[in-house]
């Protein structure tokens, strides 16, 4: 159980804060997380890792030559934010793009997704790699429903050193995704943690017990059984593992060399762990396969979790030369590293956010009215704040009018000041949508901030924004909600509302002028979010609401029916 | 708690095997413990490290290139035998002495101490350095009363960079001693591990509460309190070992630079320590110290046992260059090792036996009646083996018999076998303790092994064993269970019989031949060691049954007079 820590709330920053302390020759702190001490070479790929606070080494203790360019730190336990990570990122990429990689959690799904397009929206090439390695946790057809846990450390470790060997960032990415494709764990835990300033812990396991395939975090596993001996857990995870041999090893030409982790989660010690590697690499011995460069130890933990997993990697050549590269970080050292200079550039300010581009005189005409318009969202929110939350209340927790509110405000105050600035459409809309994410939290501040940087993406610095690049950043704003939010038509949630805007939008244009196509798809945005009420939610924690909330529209929907409502008004005086 | 184990019994050799098989690119497993896959240097210094298992990395983690040669690793918290330790050292020793560093506790001080008598019988230049970094367990004024926790790290990862420089025994031995008197260490503990197929831990610390200056295995600390903030943890752990600041900074020339290991014991996790840290550093900085290459996190463990330790190694020039050199080890790296190349000799088989040094005619000819006179020993042992056993169950837990039987038998095989081989008078009364000792185990067998190795040092391998080489051989044998054992006369002993016998011997000698004078001394022996049974034995585990033992005579003092009384039948009609 954690039991140091001052406030609670400030436990994951000290940690960092402690952690930089000790190992100032391999990285820096900014804000958000961590980068090296030593500088990106330009045009090298950046390899940026991320996760909750909770797990270390993973991630920040993997930073420095050979293996990750950055870290952004969340909380305990939470995905960073996408402005974290976007900090990270920019502080960084030399010029040679970025690639994302984090396990495969709804939240970090969003914050990365969210932070690729912000970053794209400023012109860096960005890929996202989700580790996918934990059996347990979905079917082999259909990896991408599983989460990620200690193969993070082989996939994360191969990736990094395909950057460090200099390859460009198609290359790196498709050596990330074969690397994931090649790798399969299986975990077990026998106590669950306590976060710092709790008093029971997240989860339990009876004494005597073992849960099978449990998560890092006690998400729910495939099986409970009786403990057995120390061998016969090295059986089950080697067989779990072995299941999928086939079609892992498939990935890399049916190799039969592997990377092997046997991973501590925290409270289960070394000697423990070596006693169950000795029958591991017994087992893997006997079924004809070679281990390469094994780690035995603590890399993806969960606080003082009980419990351990085992992790393959199948190795073609060009994988193997890469997971025995050298490495060089705080936790995680190899081969020989000659030292590298430190970084000489000034990162000791903000790197939140995006940065302001200077427009031409159009683009910043139209950032003017991008600001105002901005200013419309956030009186209409405010306006209508207690309605959002009572509505929210049925299915959901009530916070959608305060998130509402206090993100659009940090956007129309981030648009007012990059206008002061002098910034074109395009980058005024990229500070507000950073600033509404950042400020807002939770998913509808991403999803809105998401729109808001795709929406500035259509347009750009120089041009006017006319009537084509208008709708082309409706569309990709919708785009970006469906495409990070994940969720569909029908799924009663905002997607219900912009989906019939949009498309009504584009129906309408050809016939009429932009303001009065807008209205009109203002009012089947309004008819749409009032028909959210007959349906009962299904998604996410609304789940267990889904009766209550029949006959209740959805919050997300009604607020953005509101907002292009509001919208119309201004828009169609304006319109030609 | 420790859960996951097969038999319990072979949790340690089963861990050491997995470790061997996890590392074979740095390490070997041999007989005792483990040592370096390269060889050691023709020459250089061997730094042999030890103590008992659930310490990891401490004590095999740490060998490789930069820092230990070997490791003797005992069963869990338990040291090992005088016999691994030998065999780990005349595996790691290339002819320029061996260093042995162990942390300050009973068992290591005696079975290391035989050892050393023992490699020093075989012609090896042994040092012993004992750790005593904990401030919590003895006075400020008596450091060689204190015990060993993490300093270890730092006093032994000193030492072995001097060996790797390539400094003589005496130099290596100096500074590994400066190094040992400059380091401080503080511990606090909130639970304590349950070992392999326990049901409940070794100790416990109420819930909420702390245990201020706990030992690794839940030695008594100086102080219980509810547990405070993190702060307040660094402050104490700060405070605790600065206020020997004065004294630890004069050993190194008042130097203001000091090496940190932050260290958890098992169940206190990174974040938690970094969290710690940030402050310890804070602390540090503002008295005044500067910080070299600080450690956080896991070096000196004890199962998984809740806690934490702060240590500070204060360095002048040359210990602020053996920290901070490189280091090649499974559990410790720094800096640029070039690799080595593997070892060549084969070090499958055993490595337990003293080496046979072939005697010359009048050696062979002493080693017959050695092997003659042990025959008698353990005739005469095994005749008394049960009385032994009630006299000792007065007060002892009643195995001396069955110790001393075990032991003199494998003694008088293995100096059967030692003539059979052509052995010397040296090498086989060598062979003969080793036997002895590991055989018999405890106490007992650690002294008797002892002495008669030292006993073979007063003689050789080619001179006759006259008069005078025979009288220096009892008096050696005798102040080697005077060192190792630590009894004084009066401590109700083998002591008790065994001064009196030699001093007579030596007093009786000058007037008359050797088989006469010897039996004199037994007759001395004899009355001292009834003369116990007026003794209320003091000492160990025997001081609560003091008043139960007191009218019965010590175990070990008479079955030594019992040895030295049919000894004197046999060497009467042999002497002149």
């Amino acid at each position: 159980m954690t039991l140091l820590h001052n406030d609670p709330r400030s436990f994951a920053d000290e940690a960092l804060s402690g952690f930089a302390a000790a190992h100032h020759d391999l990285v820096r702190a900014i804000d958000g997380g961590v980068v090296r001490a030593s500088a990106t070479p330009p045009g090298q790929v950046a390899v940026v890792l991320g996760g909750g606070t909770g797990h270390y080494p993973a991630f920040a203790g993997w930073v420095g030559p050979g293996f990750a360019h950055g870290a952004a730190c969340g909380n305990i336990f939470a995905s960073p934010s996408a402005s974290q990570i976007c900090s990270v990122a920019r502080a960084s990429q030399a010029g040679g793009g970025v690639i994302f990689a984090f396990g495969n959690y709804a939240g970090d799904v969003l914050h990365f997704g969210q932070a690729a397009e912000q970053l794209r929206a400023e012109g860096i090439d960005v890929r996202v790699l989700r580790v996918t390695d934990d059996i347990a946790s979905g079917p082999a057809d259909d990896p991408a429903l599983r989460r990620g846990i200690a193969g993070d450390l082989p996939v994360m470790k191969i990736l990094g050193a395909a950057a460090e060997a200099g390859l460009g960032i198609d290359e790196a990415e498709r050596i990330g995704r074969k690397a994931n494709d090649a790798t399969r764990s299986l975990g077990m835990a026998f106590s669950g943690c306590t976060l710092p300033g709790a008093d029971h812990p997240l989860f339990t396991v009876a004494p005597g017990r073992m849960g099978v395939g449990l998560g890092i975090h006690g998400e729910p596993g495939i099986d409970e059984r009786d403990l057995p001996s120390a061998d016969t857990v090295a059986d089950l995870l080697v067989d779990g593992v072995l299941a999928e041999s086939k079609r892992a090893s498939a990935a890399v030409g049916n190799a039969d060399r592997v990377a092997v982790l046997l991973n501590g989660l925290g409270a289960t010690k070394y000697e423990e762990l070596y006693v169950v590697f000795r029958r591991v690499a017994e087992r893997l011995a006997r079924e004809g396969f070679h281990v390469i460069a094994p780690e035995v130890g603590e890399q993806v933990t969960s606080l003082g979790m009980a419990g351990l997993s085992l992790t393959v990697t199948f190795l073609d050549d060009e994988l193997r030369q890469l997971w025995t590269a050298p490495a060089l970080t705080p936790a995680f050292r190899r081969g020989l590293v000659q030292p590298r200079p430190p970084r000489t550039d000034d990162i000791s300010g903000t790197h939140q956010l995006p940065p302001v581009v200077r427009g031409g005189d159009a683009s910043r005409a139209a950032a003017a009215c991008i600001a105002a318009a901005l200013r419309i969202v956030r009186d209409t929110v405010t306006t209508h704040e207690t309605r959002l939350g009572d509505i929210d209340a049925v299915a959901g927790d009530g916070d959608h009018g305060i998130g509402m509110r206090r993100g659009s405000e940090a956007a129309a105050d981030a648009a007012a000041e990059a206008v002061a600035l002098g910034a074109g459409a395009r980058s005024t809309l990229s500070r507000a949508g950073a600033a509404w994410s950042e400020r807002a939290g939770g998913t509808s501040g991403a999803l809105w901030g998401a729109a808001l940087t795709a929406f500035g993406s259509a347009l750009d610095d120089t041009e006017p924004a006319d009537r084509g690049r208008l709708v082309a950043g409706v569309r990709a704003a919708v785009d970006a909600v469906l495409r990070l939010g994940g969720a569909r038509l029908g799924d009663k949630t905002l997607v219900d509302a912009a989906v019939p805007f949009v498309d009504r939008l584009e129906a309408a244009l050809p016939g009429t002028d932009f303001g009065s196509a807008w209205v009109e798809a203002a009012e089947a945005a309004t008819e749409a979010a009032e028909a959210t009420a007959t349906i009962a939610a299904r998604r996410g924690r609304a789940r267990t609401h889904g009766e209550r909330s029949l006959g209740t529209p959805d919050a997300g929907a009604v607020s953005f029916a509101l907002i292009v409502t509001a919208l119309g008004d201004f828009i169609r005086p304006h319109s030609s």
